[in-house]
């Protein structure tokens, strides 16, 4: 399947709030008023140490010090061009662990770029086992192995950990990049401690700014800067730039999304140095994601993911009851003020939705978001 | 030189206001407004007709009913990425148009995807003459030719119109590409009329929303759609996505910078379907470039461009006069609360300063720009 293809029937929403959707999430009144903020110049004394300060501010969201941050304006499936281009030379071998879509995809911009890209797909709601992950290491010399930490299309959490700890075990030369657009600020994630090289996120999700900011960390083993036919997704031309603004200058390549820069700064700032603290949002995000699935679960309905050891705090996805679709879904769920995500993953598209608790909606309660979509669960399935 | 290392010397800039600089420009409240919109997702009933005008919109500015816009979350230079990944095939010739940095610029990125690629390097302030170029398209056959239609490195304006003229009658097969970043709804330029097959263009400046907004238009000859060895910049993968949007229905990609499509939705509604109007613009942007150029030629400033034809209406570029440098200039406009851009052709840098008059700063005169930037000028000069 081309997956360019307008994919009008896989998605329920509405114009109606909050939504409770895996992103873009809802946001803070004060990052939308930093959004707000007068044009100013990418090279003004105001905006250089806001820029610097988002680059240690993202390390510090993804425990690392020796990590080098890349923002950028794009989404984040720049990200995947950033990996598939700078680590990964043509006819080197991958491995993608894929659980749901964005698997797919991520093994699809490799394969763009010329490697020679090999899948373990984990049954639908569950991710591939060690042991797979090991036997698929010694098969084979792989240059990198790549998981996506939430899939945004099933919910499945992936142990970024322990499959980090055996890639280094079994085959200490492979490289591991994590796609954590759905997971950053919203599941734990340790670079340092638990040797990730390359993580890649975006603005819209766990980190509560607008959407249009690709973010990249790469750790030192990443940051080789191979020579690639491209500019724009190059590190060697950013790097230049990061490291001049982290220390205080202004530098030009691009001009950076200024406004989207303040936007994230105001969030990184509520995530890094307010309370609640970067720990307990996680286990914020924990007891919101268990509140949604046990009301799920109180009313009969089946989670996408086969064990919660696979499930995401960040989201929940839910197969409809027998009988119902999506069609049936949306305008009771939008004469609640509720908007949901439908199915994504192309297999089973049409037999499940998909709740996002990620950001404000569950760190700040007093928004009600959780109770809300929790209500509007239990009057609607109650009934059934 | 690697065009990526810090550039702290070549601007002059302050964190006081109006900022008289080629961008990012000054912006209407009513866009900043639309940019702190609450969050809403990329597929809401909401959003998707907002995208579909900005594609219809853009058509609008750049006179062209055949053209393809792409609107992607990217900085401008990410255009030169797109054009040389997906009109040229490496080992192709392209022809440079250079009248400055952002020449530079495009060659190095066509050369970096594998084009055989040209320069006619214009003399500083000048372009190349239709005699050259016409000797040089009859000398080799060239699959593109590129033109920077403002540099705004100079602040020279090419002839756009004759250029593609000249290309059509010698070279009826190639293409020709356009840099308008710094031009676009400032300076006219009709697509169709004219024959441009691409345009590449950014938000944050004539167009008058905040940057991180890549804007492209591709003509029928361009949309061939290449197998390139990328993902995000490829045109075939956000073509379904695009005529999606435009028929009303979402579409899935990558998320778009949903907040900086509602601020580029409220500034291409506030060119196109308001006074005044986009021919009006233009004739605006004269008026106050002329107001400018003519102060600074009554104080014997002298002016970048060696010639009124080569001269752009969107910024002004003048050489300092003798023995005054950047560091004498910087904190007598910061005392006049002026901010103005230093050098940036890399051969002169140090010798002249860069005034932008591009969107509110030249269409909407009660903000006083033009005359707060023009009595700076004549207070800081006619006492010389």
């Amino acid at each position: 399947m081309f997956r360019g293809q307008a994919k009008e029937d896989i998605f329920i929403d509405a114009h109606l709030g909050p939504a409770i959707i895996p992103g873009p999430i809802e946001l803070d009144d004060e990052v939308l008023y930093a959004n707000a903020h007068p044009s100013n110049s990418h090279v003004s004394p105001d905006f250089v140490p806001v820029f610097g300060d988002c680059i240690r501010m993202t390390r510090k969201v993804l425990f690392t010090t020796v990590g080098q941050p890349f923002l950028i304006a794009g989404s984040g499936t720049l990200g995947w061009d950033q990996i598939a281009a700078n680590v990964v030379q043509p006819g080197e071998n991958a491995l993608v662990l894929n659980t749901g879509y964005f698997g797919d995809s991520f093994a699809e911009c490799l394969e763009t770029y010329g490697a020679n890209v090999d899948q373990l797909k984990a049954q639908i709601g569950a991710t591939a086992s060690l042991d797979d992950i090991e036997t698929a290491l010694r098969a084979k010399k792989y240059r990198l192995l790549t998981l996506t930490h939430v899939d945004t299309s099933t919910g499945v959490l992936s142990d970024a950990k322990a499959i980090a700890a055996t890639v280094h075990r079994v085959s200490p030369d492979t490289l591991v990049a994590i796609d954590a657009v759905c997971s950053v600020a919203s599941e734990e994630l340790r670079m340092d401690l638990w040797g990730i090289d390359i993580v890649l996120t975006a603005s819209q999700k766990g980190l509560g700014a607008p959407p249009g900011l690709s973010i990249l960390v790469a750790g030192p083993r990443a940051m080789k800067c191979l020579g690639v036919d491209a500019l724009y997704i190059f590190f060697c031309r950013w790097l230049p730039i990061m490291k001049a603004y982290e220390s205080g200058k202004p530098a030009y390549f691009a001009t950076p999304p200024v406004n989207l820069i303040y936007a994230y700064h105001t969030a990184l700032t509520q995530i890094t140095e307010r309370q609640p603290s970067l720990e307990q949002r996680f286990e914020l995000h924990r007891l919101a994601s268990k509140e949604v699935k046990d009301t799920a679960s109180s009313l009969g309905l089946k989670q996408l993911v086969l064990s919660p050891a696979f499930a995401s705090n960040s989201m929940t996805a839910l197969y409809f009851p027998d009988g119902m679709t999506a069609a049936d879904l949306i305008p009771k769920l939008s004469a609640k003020n509720i908007v949901v995500a439908g199915g994504l993953h192309t297999e089973i598209k049409e037999k499940y939705f998909r709740i996002g608790h990620m950001g404000v909606t569950a760190v700040d309660r007093q928004r009600g978001d959780i109770h809300k979509v929790t209500t509007a669960l239990k009057e609607l399935f109650a009934a059934k």
